[in-house]
């Protein structure tokens, strides 16, 4: 895994630390349309799959039997900040479904966000399973095992009809055949299977665009991305790349981090997807890669998350973090715009 | 800069992530006894060095004339939970001085230690400079200007005399020369120089040995060496990898981490200094280099931090984090014990 530097940290005039990785940028046919790093290499995309998790959700009929609109469609592709709004949907989600807050098997994690944390605390109160950024994505789970009379209990365990289901959207979606051997227990305890970046790209690809898919597949996709664009607050939270980018572009980009330095998504325009892998798990530089890439594709670095320039606790510019010239340089080659 | 994977990380069956760097054990004369990956770039050190850094507190004759004891020392080279605790000593050691902590440089960061950041947001506090980690070496720097009777305002400038000194230090210590093109400036304000990974080892076998020293510096040396060991909670915090070390393995080992994957120390009873730095600045990584390298030398990995099997928000094994292949054999080729 000699994968090429993506990232670069600057302290003073000197190089301090780097990242690297592997990006791929494919259409839905397959066809790569650059790639740098090992692309080819399974990796565990984390959340960055959830908008290809959520599709049973849909496609078995309980997004509509429960009345889910684009918030609670976009939380449950969402790895979101655990604020008390991402948290009310969540519970409205739940409670539309006929379920329960308790029944939630992803485990309990502090808000991602500084401000709903310090808000528990101050409130004497502690975070439950609600607040887990994957809290959206499981009450998708439990209410499609409700809609379908299975099991609620053990909804995440790899032979619950649940993950058979998603296993096989993934193994559609993605053209990767996803066997035990493939199966590693994500964060939040459902499995999660590991892919190649091209695979992934293609996939993201086939979700944006609709090629290569049945037209009632192409069209849940699009329900899903239009959620996303609608509600992108709630698919991570204030300040994220995520949430900025298709607060930005809705429409033009569809985008999902996953942990581990993973970052997936697709340009529906240019019917293209994409998809990227910091080899130490970095996730300053998965986003830096993304952010490179969504403003090569639709303009305006600048304003995405996060800062390039470093700076100390007391304010002081110390230095940078930027694309390395590998990176520059693949972006240069691959004209996303006309 | 291809460095060798030293660190794996795993999920199920595949490797998720791996984190690169470079290793350096030598001795006093600058002898290399084992080296993996590049060990002459310069790297910035960071709070590594602060158990050189604190040498002038002492060598002035600061810290005897404000009475400073194993304490006010160990915290002076520390990176420091900002607990309670923590920023008694360096609110004492300011007083003792004569000095507030209004004037401390470093900035202010939230606690290291969660129980204390949540204890200030319970208390509806804020957090000051006292809770930066680094304000036990600002305290020091302080005590070492308003002793000597120089400026106490912008003592982190790179041409204050504090720093000065330090520099002169740090070189006839490294045997570096640290120009202005090696000076950066760290995230607490002060310059930090970037310095080959061999002239650190070689650094910290001097401090802990004594060899190739003056009599007075080696004594001083020992003097900071034995605060650490006598105060080792006040070096880190509780759970912290130097903290459990320097507590297990008294006058056995010397060490100290540095921010973006940088750790450094000794054997004294080897007369070996260490350093290594991990490429993308993974403390993780570094910690568990170090852990695995302490285990080596001093027996017991086990009981080090970080953990080494990775366990999800339900508390569920999911993978491991372990030595490369390369850093494994790395060790057993080096032998640290009879």
């Amino acid at each position: 895994m000699h994968n090429p530097i993506l990232v670069e940290l600057t302290r003073a005039a000197e190089l301090e630390s780097v990242h690297r990785g592997a990006l791929v940028l494919a259409r839905a046919n397959g066809e790569v349309l650059a790639a740098i790093g090992n692309v080819e290499r399974p990796i565990f995309p984390r959340s960055a799959v959830k908008p290809l998790q959520v599709l049973p959700l849909l496609e078995t009929g309980a997004a509509d039997r429960y009345g889910f609109s684009n918030r609670e469609l976009a939380i449950a592709c969402g790895s979101h900040s655990g604020t008390p709004e991402h948290t009310a949907v969540v519970g409205g989600m739940l409670r539309l479904a006929g379920l329960d807050a308790a029944q939630l098997g992803c485990g309990v994690q502090e808000p991602l966000d500084g401000d709903a944390a310090r808000q528990l605390v101050r409130a004497g109160r502690k975070a439950t399973a609600l607040n887990h950024n994957c809290s959206g994505k499981h009450a998708g789970m439990l209410a499609t095992a409700r809609h379908r009379g299975e099991p609620t209990e053990a909804y995440w365990a790899p032979d619950h009809p649940v993950q058979l289901r998603i296993r096989r959207t993934l193994e559609a979606m993605t053209g990767a055949a996803l066997g035990a051997d493939r199966c590693g227990i994500d964060g939040c305890s459902v499995p999660n299977w590991a892919v190649p970046l091209t695979e992934l790209a293609t996939a993201f690809a086939r979700f944006v665009s609709g090629e290569g898919l049945a037209r009632a597949r192409a069209e849940t996709c699009r329900r899903v991305a239009r959620a996303c664009w609608a509600e992108p607050a709630l698919v991570a939270g204030s300040g994220r790349l995520d949430t900025v980018a298709m607060a930005k572009w809705p429409g033009r980009v569809l985008t999902k981090a996953g942990a581990e330095g993973v970052h997936c998504g697709g340009f529906p325009e240019l019917g293209i997807g994409f998809a990227l892998k910091i080899d130490d798990g970095g996730k300053r530089a998965a986003d830096l890669v993304a952010a490179n890439l969504l403003a090569h594709a639709c303009g305006d670095v600048p304003e995405l998350p996060p800062p390039t320039v470093l700076k100390n606790f007391r304010g002081l510019a110390v230095g940078e973090m930027r694309p390395s010239a590998a990176l520059v340089g693949l972006l240069a080659k691959c004209r996303l715009r006309p």
